[in-house]
């Protein structure tokens, strides 16, 4: 099973067998993923085909049509203040079997986790188990831990949501629907964001969203948003 | 924090403070949950109002009615094949934070867990505590587990669902929607259920559903089915 980066495409990027990419496309590769020049990735259109790439240059060069079953249409990203404990064991694990592509750990301010290097082993091990008791073709990345901001103002995805239990915010399943493009949903650790982080990610273009009218866990929440996101995709 | 049971009625059963049960939920009320004359239990009109009632001779007598935020419009029970070692903590925690109104564990072919009467006090003592951190009005009752054939023949509840990783089902996502009336789903143990299992709850009104294209584990499937649902009736 290979572990490789995703990025969804518009079909017109794709020709003669190369991916023209946006320029956000390109910052997203190059400087958040850290794609070497020849290192492989899977490109989509969002619509059910998978390609086999490596980035070349500027460019994707395509290698090989993929035949993809039970993974989603879409690159979904999990930004999450890292709860306390061994929780974040049981996010990648649920999240991984909902279909996740990439998990960003963020550094916020109420986060009290501050994970050794073998942590990220760890979870890069029970995300490759989870991928194949799920039957997943690709197992999602787990990213290092960044700080809040960073994470939050390099985000170039199409659609940018923050979970924020308090507040009148729409219902994910209001805004969430069969489009392109990437996704991120951020997710806080115990006792939420606060009310600053909710205010540089607004600023940032992400849509506050709540996940029902009782108060979850840090460790739930992330897990009722991907059941959400990924239903919405299969169905 | 009151741990009461809950039943949904159509508007037309509430005549001047007298609730007025059909055969069936006569049945539930006083054979599944074992309410005896006095006891106070909650009737629901499935559109967001609600009142505490108690039994009194084969009717229900209305107290009074209930203001209820957290709660939703809906009875959900959820039956499931209990989980090896301490998975079915997880399940009562998250469920609980779901909006889940009653657990009912079943003892399956393939269940390798035979709890002692202890852990009852112990998953309702959860329970309890995750109705207090989500906010909650009520805590979901955890019935004594009972055997599959019958807890499915005693399933009285207007929509059934069984979930199924294997066979080409519908999406649950496709079948839910806000209706009124309670909604019983199963989820299976490790290997799921076994065929003779699926023919017997579809022989006894259970719509077989899938919860996406990837295998979920015995403690994933029921927190996606109950995020799933709850999103339902909550958007």
């Amino acid at each position: 099973m290979s572990q490789l980066q995703r990025i969804t495409i518009q079909p017109s990027q794709l020709q003669e067998n190369l991916l023209l990419f946006t320029p956000q496309q390109q910052h997203y590769l190059v400087r958040v993923l850290r794609l070497r020049e020849g290192e492989k990735f899977i490109a989509m259109d969002g619509q059910g085909k998978w390609w086999l790439a490596e980035l070349a240059g500027e460019k994707g060069q395509v290698l090989e049509p993929l035949e993809v079953k039970t993974e989603l249409p879409v690159a979904i990203t999990l930004m999450i203040g890292l709860p306390k404990g061994n929780g974040f064991d049981d996010v990648v694990r649920c999240c991984t079997e909902l279909g996740v592509g990439c998990i960003l750990p963020v550094l916020s301010d109420r986060t009290l986790l501050h994970p050794s290097p073998q942590k990220l082993e760890r979870w890069q091990r029970i995300a490759t188990e989870a991928a194949e008791q799920s039957e997943r073709a690709f197992v999602p990345t787990i990213l290092e831990p960044v700080a809040f901001t960073n994470a939050i103002n390099s985000c170039s995805a199409t659609h940018r949501y923050l979970c924020e239990a308090r507040g009148d915010y729409p219902h994910l399943n209001t805004l969430i629907n069969n489009t392109s493009g990437e996704i991120v949903i951020a997710t806080g650790p115990e006792g939420g964001w606060t009310e600053g982080e909710v205010n540089i990610a607004q600023a940032a273009g992400f849509q506050p969203v709540n996940l029902g009218r009782r108060i979850l866990r840090a460790v739930t929440a992330p897990i009722v948003a991907l059941s959400l996101i990924s239903a919405s995709f299969e169905v």
